[in-house]
């Protein structure tokens, strides 16, 4: 018999309903090791069996961690039950058709099968973004990646830059959170594009990490302020991964005409609805005659999503887009890489928990 | 010699450089009475001599009464010069081509011949909006309805909703100051495309009005408040014309995947930018994935402009589309009724400055 572990939601953080203050390892989310698994003898019902090489926290798991009463764009999780996530998983024995022993597979990590009838229109499951198989890089590029620029994050961006953005050669790009996963891989599109790209991050080793990405300028945020913008105007589109202060700021001193794509509030996922940051500038929606667009990325996945699955792992291994991964080692440390995620991510790449070797 | 009366803006409002608080009749507009025009003999020098009908105080003037180094989408107003608005005029005299006596013109009564090169891109020189020769109505309306349904708020409602709107019959729609000129058209356009409309209004007096140009529901935001917009979920549209509260309530109850058209913020004009209502719940925009987009009236006209002026009068002479004014009488009492606008307007129609019989 072999462990069988996971991450479970054993009560909601704190305060409306699970809506705000961070989860504590140990008190929300708990490590349950008393599982275990027969790998050769257990059943597979026409499905299979994998092993999960990687998870990958993202900011989405903290929204999902909600009293199902209240409404988002994603279903909740059930208290008592998995916490569940993307990640990287290898196929140890299979029945089913097109997936065979060995094969890579990338996706939520999905060990029930919950679908339920009862989510308002347009809150989306994700536990359906069931596991692909997905190409074993084979040493063209750490696997790694399949939790960054080839993952979930790498995909917010391709979709929605491809998709909202309408960016256009010359122009400048503000990116918030040019740090963050999603944010990495706005910027290096942008430059792909051919625009000047301003990013901001909450470190100086952030910021040169992004600058190393090629980021034209960077500022540090918790340092300058989001004000600092209007020193590298004029500025066209805007892509908020931030929210709150990084927001108005844009709105403030985008050209008018431009475009704010709206795909995170990395300043708000914690927050208690009343306690977050007050954007006082909207007036200026119409007198600059500006749009802001918001999208999650499952909304474009069938207009973009195979262009992102052939065009980006072509690049990776050209070395023309570029991802990097910090590691917590070992499942048990899942939750506290989480809250690094929550907490702002670490400096120099997108974290992923390494819980098992290929 | 004739009496040629004027109002002057004699000094900006106080404060942040006329960005806050209100213009007040007597000290920052001045009726000067002291110039004469001499009818018959004034030479035209290839031009017209018209005489002001009404004069349509609208919100737009307010944003106008402001240093000229604070960029915003209109040109600012020059102080000591004539306030000038939109308004209709009969000709007395042309030396113009397609112009002659008689004529009754609409557009802004700019006296003189001032184009400022340096104004920022994007800023809308409203002085250019000149007059232009319209229809006489000959009795099949009043003539002041060319201050409302068919003035630039009517032309506001019509080319935003056509242009922006995106609006499906069956679907529910929400107009923010309903009992606006803006508000009073998109209403009326709205329940034309067979959809439900939800309004609200600053008295029940106003409330009365725009039930009977056809909404569906009305409230009195300033007894209810707008957060009982829940009660009329589900809500698929939003008209602003308010900005903060209002929009804030909006986002919190619109469907997913729903519509804001940003056409003005009055609950902000008057207010210096650090005491405006700040908005908390932006995340919502990529959550719910809402479009938000603002426009200004000449950003349209080129696409819609047109058919405004070709199927609005006709659906006026038929009674199919309302339009309803409240009459000060006499420039003297230009400023009080720029006042009453700015205040919120009156309840029974939109205000105009009767200046002469025809």
């Amino acid at each position: 018999m072999t462990s069988n572990a996971r991450i479970t939601l054993a009560k909601l953080p704190e305060g409306s309903n699970g809506l705000q203050g961070l989860p504590t390892p140990g008190e929300h989310l708990i490590l349950d090791q008393t599982r275990t698994i027969d790998l050769d003898n257990v059943p597979l019902n026409g499905g299979f069996l994998t092993k999960t090489i990687f998870l990958s926290p993202e900011p989405a798991l903290r929204e999902r961690m909600r009293d199902s009463s209240i409404q988002s764009y994603t279903t909740s999780f059930i208290v008592g039950a998995p916490v569940i996530g993307f990640g990287l998983v290898v196929v140890l024995r299979s029945e089913k058709k097109g997936i065979k022993a060995g094969d890579y597979m990338y996706g939520q990590t999905t060990p029930i099968d919950f679908k339920p009838e009862d989510w308002p229109p347009a809150t989306f499951d994700m536990d359906s973004l069931a596991l692909q198989v997905v190409p074993n890089p084979g040493g063209a590029f750490p696997v790694t990646h399949y939790a960054s620029a080839l993952g979930t994050p790498g995909l917010s961006a391709f979709v929605g830059f491809e998709g909202l953005a309408q960016a256009k050669e010359g122009q400048t790009i503000f990116v918030s959170a040019g740090g963050s996963g999603v944010g990495n891989m706005v910027v290096q599109l942008a430059k792909q594009k051919g625009m000047k790209v301003i990013a901001s991050a909450g470190s100086s080793a952030k910021c040169d990490y992004v600058r190393s990405l090629g980021a034209d300028v960077l500022f540090n945020y918790k340092e300058d302020g989001y004000d600092v913008l209007k020193q590298y105007k004029p500025i066209h589109l805007y892509w908020d991964n931030v929210g709150g202060e990084a927001l108005e700021a844009a709105i403030e001193h985008l050209e008018p005409f431009s475009r704010v794509v709206c795909c995170g509030s990395l300043s708000d996922y914690n927050k208690a609805p009343s306690e977050r940051y007050g954007i006082k500038n909207t007036t200026l929606i119409f007198k600059k005659r500006l749009t802001l667009t918001g999208f999650i990325v499952p909304d474009l996945i069938p207009q973009y999503g195979r262009r992102f699955f052939t065009e980006i792992p072509a690049l990776l291994a050209q070395g023309k887009i570029k991802s990097r991964e910090v590691v917590f080692e070992g499942i048990d440390n899942a939750p506290r890489a989480l809250l690094a995620v929550l907490n702002g991510g670490e400096d120099a790449g997108k974290v992923v928990v390494m819980v098992a070797k290929e």
